[in-house]
């Protein structure tokens, strides 16, 4: 698919819904638990995508439209969020995930972009050269990978307990 | 994590809520689009996950739990869903997974089970001899994987959209 502002929109306003529905009242046994050593839980891809609404998508958007004499953007950090996140619940963290996505989408509506400000371009520090639809594409993947992200590291909780199923189960062996 | 039984319905719960946050009201674009032939899409997903409540998992509990002297489940059919879904609505298999999903655990609910009936033990017709713990895990992972599978084949249309990005999705190249 090409990138269609109300395509992307229209998953990026459902990402906070779809974490509240699949985590919201579940134990720390489903959502504190993680793939092995520097792995995320569910708990962490949530606030990990808090961090990135902070400073990735939306302040980079904003560099790439300001068109400055410097346009690379600051270097994500991914484990920021561990911190961020000590002594918060999970439930506090579904609550901000959602209002800070409410509030980038409104900034991002109110931007209404055209085609030209879509194909300017900003530099990623690792990356090089990309394109404000680049990164708009970028956002919804993003999310739809920690959608995934998550539910693995989840399915993962009972790959011995599943016995003999797990062959049919490619899930429980995925990295 | 040992199958607990209010652990395991916390998440089968779930699903149903996880399905429609992530996709109700999206467009075609994004719910019938796969990964190439004979893959699923995130329609496809959901007709898959509603045939499995109707054949697979409470029925082959019964089977377990009744001790017959057949207690062979029947193979599980697993592209049996293209042809009852067809003209049929997302809204509708939404409707009907988190129907027939209510139903199935009111039932497994109201069985009550013990520790030695859940040791009680059927024959997958591959994977031989299986518990009903180990079934019930199964029914847990499996609707996991499926949430996986969903977010993952709608990261994939965005392949080449992201652009440099796809370096950092790996989402984007997961089989």
């Amino acid at each position: 698919m090409n990138l269609e502002l109300t395509d992307a929109i229209a998953v990026l306003e459902r990402t906070p819904g779809a974490f509240r529905a699949l985590l919201g009242g579940l134990s720390d046994g489903w959502t504190k638990s993680n793939e092995g050593p520097d792995t995320f839980s569910a708990f962490d891809n949530v606030a990990h995508l808090i961090h990135a609404e902070r400073t990735d998508w939306i302040p980079r958007a904003r560099i790439i439209l300001a068109q400055g004499a410097n346009r690379r953007f600051q270097p994500f950090d991914r484990l920021a969020h561990v911190l961020e996140s000590q002594n918060r619940t999970l439930a506090k963290l579904l609550d901000e995930f959602a209002r800070l996505r409410a509030d980038n989408l409104a900034t991002l509506r109110g931007w209404n972009l055209s085609e030209s400000q879509l194909a300017l371009e900003g530099e990623h520090p690792e990356l090089g050269n990309v394109t404000l639809r680049q990164l708009l594409a970028a956002w919804v993947a993003h999310d739809l990978g920690h959608i995934a992200q998550t539910a693995r590291v989840m399915a993962k909780q009972y790959r011995e307990a599943v016995g003999p199923w797990r062959a049919h189960l490619p899930v429980l062996d995925r990295a």
